[in-house]
């Protein structure tokens, strides 16, 4: 490694990292007080690392309003030092969900998480909260007041991913904690972290153009490569060799690439069909780079479309550019789907296109928001999202065209380059 | 397609495969009346392949003592028709889990799932079970017995996957049925059919042991390919390369290429860190075959390996081949580890070697059996194990030596063929 890898280029992009952690654990504190929660317990991979930068797939990051900790096991000691900077690190010989919880009992018991009850007359605190000998008496003003500020003399809510922890694995962190603690310790939350996730900062958006334009480079690439005859898997090999080779982490999912009438399969992963010498050919695909994924559709023809080809092809198109138009900052999910799914309608293709017109995207392939019918979540400045009507014909052929757009102040950008108008190879 | 590809080949293939499927769902139907299931409603992705054959990634598979039934939504529509024939496929343009539980809970109400109650004294069915009008009366035996037989007067009971469905999800499913059947329509049911899993029959055996032999032959390739100055990326490039060149649908996990002093990190994923003139390299991957996953590491050493590395080397393989040794049908997993384990701590390096010994594969990466210390669970015939004890110094380096081992009746056959002694290259 030479010294401009580790010298101050490091050291700065280190510190940068570190804010941004601290920014969004702040962002994370405003919705877990506006939730009434004095402790998270966060357990999706992608939520760990957008929290603390840690990358490792097996951990739990414990959020109180002061603090943050991170709990892993013995194999991502060195990785947990190098990369988290924004929560101290805690290496466990068990599972990490459990120490996790265990931990925030602790701080419940040690009083660190939580307030004291300035409730008055609808004090949560219930007689059995209290410790033996406690004294609790009314002050002036009627609250609840405690001599000393036991752990237990405190109001405290500490919530749990219900989306993203199991009906098993919930019985086990319940068990791990005592029964008094359990139901407080231990509330079903759902999407407390996610949604911060859907609006992406500069520099992540930075990061996701670039996977962006990678995914570009690569269909660029591979219209010098494809040719009938070739099977689809070894399509599929020269892209996942190509996106390696120039940076990819991965593939954001297992490529498609379907061929004749195997593109009217929407979800048609690459196999050992050939490439036929006549008709259409759908390749999806995205790479990783930097935790983010890409994700673009485009659908060329291997010799001349027929008419009818022809004729599907621009009412995708024309469905897939009217969505993309659609995109604004305040602008409904559902209206965007509407935006490509009434063009559809319109040419007599409704029953083609069966699918939802698009999703968000980030460090996981389908995040929110869902761009589908009648959803009513409105799009924000920041976010991320795919837009992808198709149409499909089964034992004919199927068209879709997928471009990714970031949400502007005044519209939508459009981060896939790639050409629209059908190619002809 | 030509025509030996869709003539009787094919057609004789898909009889095996139906013959299995329905021999899955059988075993199945064995471990549900063994837990008092009248049905099971199965979502893990890998269990619903395994008892139907269907591959894509959104369905449930309810099942009942007489039927079962996929649902899948309009994207798959072909594909469950090309791949499902031991169930019947619906698909539905909501949830598919949703549309599950909601046929299973209409079969209740038909009278399709459950049996009449013939448990006498201790019958499950009551008063608030049983239809207005209806006479139970006591048979000769004491029994209860009904004049006929409306679906509220049986006793059933319906498990979901407790391991596999998140507390979310569960209250979605609930909120789908009527209140006065959920609880034993939902009933939490863990590992019914992954058990089943983990015994490979000889068609799986079979692909496994050539996604294994693709892993020895990508290995060798490696050999010839890699030199200092190269990045761990682009080693993982040409080995996924030349993986789906010669088949593979995928890898089983982000390849893991780690030289130098990133070999002391169990799970150094390939990273833009090349390739020094002298020290370790460790090389764990897999690749995907008929859905099927390989799993295997070696690690070689750039140059001459000093005394110390050396020493940790033959540790480590001899760790690894008396564990290899010690698996046979009926041994405990906890005494494989130990194996392994034994050896390390006798040379020293208990401290070095912290995870488990191996874990059983098959259509996941990492399923059960779990091959850690003080584990019950026995070893049986046509389980598949990987056997991978390692040994990490922070900063320093580290080495893995990995094998897949099939269990026989009479000891454990070894699936990977590469030589373990230290190759320097």
């Amino acid at each position: 490694m030479g010294i401009s890898d580790c010298g101050f280029g490091a050291l700065s992009r280190d510190i940068s990292n570190r804010m941004n952690d601290l920014k969004r654990l702040g962002l994370l504190r405003r919705r877990m007080s506006g939730a009434g929660l004095s402790g998270l317990l966060v357990t999706h991979p992608a939520d760990v690392r957008w929290l603390c930068g840690f990358t490792g797939s097996s951990a739990a990051l414990a959020v109180t309003r002061r603090g943050a900790r991170l709990f892993t096991d013995g194999r991502y000691t060195a990785q947990a030092a190098a990369e988290v900077h924004s929560a101290k690190v805690e290496i466990v010989p068990s599972a990490p969900a459990v120490a996790a919880v265990q931990w925030l009992a602790a701080q419940v018991a040690a009083g660190q998480i939580g307030r004291r009850d300035t409730s008055g007359a609808k004090a949560h605190v219930r007689a059995a909260d209290l410790v033996p000998g406690m004294n609790p008496r009314p002050t002036l003003k009627g609250k609840l007041s405690l001599q000393s500020a036991p752990s237990s003399d405190s109001i405290f809510s500490v919530g749990f991913d219900s989306a993203h922890t199991s009906v098993a694995e919930l019985e086990r962190l319940k068990a791990a904690v005592p029964a008094g603690l359990r139901r407080k310790l231990l509330v079903p939350v759902k999407s407390l972290v996610e949604p911060l996730r859907w609006l992406k900062d500069e520099d992540e958006l930075a990061v996701m153009a670039e996977a962006a334009k990678l995914g570009d480079d690569l269909f660029a690439h591979l219209l010098g490569f494809i040719r009938p005859g070739l099977t689809e898997t070894a399509v599929a090999a020269e892209l996942e060799y190509q996106a390696r080779v120039r940076g990819a982490e991965g593939m954001s999912f297992d490529s498609i690439v379907a061929a004749g009438a195997r593109s009217a399969l929407p979800h048609g992963r690459a196999s050992e069909a050939k490439l036929p010498r006549r008709g259409f050919l759908t390749l999806d695909f995205g790479v990783i780079l930097k935790g983010y994924c890409s994700d673009m559709t485009r659908t060329v023809c291997l010799g001349k479309p027929s008419a009818r080809e022809r004729e599907v092809y621009e009412a995708v198109l024309e469905a897939q550019e009217a969505a993309v138009a659609s995109v604004g900052a305040g602008v409904e999910c559902g209206a965007v789907d509407e935006a490509a799914r009434g063009v559809l309608r319109r040419a007599g293709m409704a029953e083609a296109f069966r699918h939802s017109t698009g999703h968000g995207v980030g460090l996981e392939i389908h995040e929110g928001p869902r761009v589908g019918a009648g959803q009513k979540d409105k799009l924000a400045p920041g976010m991320v999202i795919t837009i992808e009507p198709g149409a499909y014909f089964a034992g004919e052929f199927g068209v879709r065209i997928e471009d990714m757009v970031v949400v502007t102040r005044t519209g939508g950008r459009v981060l896939t380059g790639s050409p629209k108008a059908l190619i002809e190879l």
